[in-house]
């Protein structure tokens, strides 16, 4: 890299993690292996020995058996995939008939996919950025039938942790099905623990540590079938996903896998140690700044705050200037800032809202990136009201 | 690679091509690039760059636009999201009714995928491997509508190349569209001249020397929109196809491009040569040998053939052995040798088609691995008769 770059702050971990230099060994030496993981001759059971190492950490990660693990594209492409009333327990008498999503989950939730759009609703948040349990309760018995609900493990703007075992326990008792979305979670807290509960759970490899390309959908309870696969035409992944897996990237995964069940428990604890830093320059820097989520348990990597006044474009172009990278909201889309559907869920005011920054960290971030980060942000701040004082 | 590795000869390039230096080289650059695409920093427009200008050159290797492309994680999910009722040309009044297949196309592509089972058919093949176009003309006059025809550019399997432009000719009087799967084009013939006629056409960058992981579907009329992407929930490719980008595996996809659209003129009569001395050294070998689809144009680089009374299975496992990687038959499933749906659609009887063997070449391939080829086959085949008589 170069020196510009080494001089630049990167605090985007819920948008993309740098990835950890293990997964970029595994990665490469995957890359140098020709096989394709379907051919039976040396070179493809390689290829398949790779992959399904790979399978064996991200399980172990997530607390299931191997077999439980679909490898997909992405995180996006694991939601389009698990979104579905064509998922079966066996035994079960019913269907799935109705999708209930948070309404503060990830956009690539949020469209529903497979289901038809008047089966789909949504459930409200409190302010504090949580899951209305009573609504969801209410909900359910007002519906009736099985539903599906989509229940992040973490929001990736604000980081707040949802009562997933609570609301699974209320979707278990009509017979449903919880779809939980797990990204923000592997590296920061335990993910078996966190997702307790959950039926399906996704992550995505790039998020902590793994190459941008590789993602799982993790199907928790051996007797799911997912009956309607999204991609179709071979028999990869048992049928689940077909296409030719994506070997270097799964290596990498794996080895982010092993490393963040390694890691993790301590890792929440630095993390949490340099996110309270933050909180405490933010603080000193603009006294009059919420700090979004602050009433709930958050991610211990996550901080999102406004100061009255100050807009967020405004703000990340000043802090990008200064070589910090931090984010509005979601980076998932199309690089436009729009503004949250989640502060909005939360009845954060618009005003307040067109100001939200998003602060993430993760596996590289140290001390000096994040009071680098606060004085670049103090001085931006101080810049504003000079401007306005002028005006 | 080990010393075990480099005396092996891999010429099963149709299943998976090895990784080009050049790719490789794109592939690590890219891995170290932090950014997500949709951040709107330095880091996530550096990203970006990366993406777009390997869109350049996959647009350039099938001369169209840029925004022409669409990016994809395989063959397979282009071939998802390609085949669907839901393409609309503006203007056309008519919506497309129908899906035609050729019986030869790739297992990827048969499932038929968003159109209903009752609304697909088969096009048979002529004995020489090529679409029967008298059968299709009767089979769009039959059914009335508009049809959608998936037509590949060249079987992976035999080689053999399909009469694309006079397909499309009849297709696009009954107002119909042209999908062609033209995976394996790339590096063996020009792309843009052999897939002309056809409205969408992918491409698999990890055929040609690129990584796996990334793949395109091209659509090459400008006034058609595919109105149901198959991935949503971010405003990625234009809305096309939702979550974050593997950036890595394009960028090497966009290297392969680039060295393909400079290269392949020539690499055509270099394959074409190999094959042929690999076909006359299969002949001295075993004269009673049958080669596939060698009464019609094929890709210079595939030669399949069997040789009656030799199991394709107890072949393979004794070039495997011997160092030399092959294949059956299609390798993109479940790495079963199952008999082939191509060779059937050609008429080939079932007892020779269980003797297919496949060898394909590509940018690595050297006259060595072709006589090593040879030798191997002919020792294996000697084996086998001196087994013949004994018992």
């Amino acid at each position: 890299m170069s020196s510009v770059e080494i001089s630049r702050v990167y605090l985007d971990y819920n948008a993309t993690a740098p990835l950890r230099p293990e997964a970029r060994a595994a990665t490469l030496a995957a890359l140098d292996v020709l096989g394709n993981p379907s051919s039976i001759h040396a070179e493809g059971r390689r290829a398949r020995a790779i992959v399904e190492e790979a399978r064996r950490a991200v399980a172990a990660l997530a607390g299931v058996a191997p077999r439980a693990v679909v490898f997909v594209s992405s995180g996006t492409e694991a939601a389009n995939l698990a979104l579905t009333p064509a998922i079966q327990a066996s035994g079960r008498k019913t269907s799935l008939t109705r999708l209930i999503m948070s309404a503060g989950e990830h956009p690539c939730v949020l469209r529903g996919h497979r289901f038809a759009p008047e089966a789909t609703a949504l459930a409200p948040l409190k302010p504090d950025g949580r899951l209305d349990l009573d609504a969801l309760a209410e909900r359910i018995a007002r519906d009736g039938g099985a539903p599906m609900l989509a229940l992040q493990g973490a929001n990736n703007e604000t980081g707040v942790l949802q009562p997933l075992a609570e609301a699974a326990a209320l979707v278990h008792a009509a017979d449903g099905i919880v779809v939980c979305d797990g990204v923000q979670l592997p590296g920061r807290i335990d993910l078996a623990a966190a997702t307790a509960g959950a039926d399906l759970v996704f992550i995505s490899a790039h998020k902590f540590g793994g190459p941008k390309g590789a993602a799982a959908l993790i199907v928790t309870r051996p007797d799911l079938t997912i009956e309607a696969p999204l991609l179709r035409g071979g028999g990869q992944e048992r049928g689940q996903r077909a296409g030719t897996e994506n070997v270097a990237a799964i290596a990498g995964f794996g080895v982010a896998a092993q490393l963040a069940a390694a890691e993790t428990e301590r890792e929440a604890i630095r993390l949490a140690a340099l996110r309270d830093r933050l909180e405490r320059s933010l603080r000193e820097a603009a006294p009059e700044a919420v700090v979004f989520g602050a009433a709930a348990p958050r991610l211990p990597n996550t901080l999102a705050f406004a100061a009255p006044g100050a807009a967020a474009s405004t703000l990340l172009i000043a802090l990008d200037l200064a070589g910090v990278a931090v984010s509005s909201g979601s980076a998932c889309s199309s690089g436009k800032v729009t503004p949250s559907h989640v502060l909005a869920a939360m009845g954060v005011e618009p005003a307040l809202a067109g100001g939200a920054i998003r602060v993430s960290l993760g596996w590289a971030s140290r001390e000096g990136d994040v009071d680098r980060f606060a004085a670049v942000l103090a001085e931006a701040l101080a810049g504003l009201r000079r401007r306005r004082s002028v005006a």
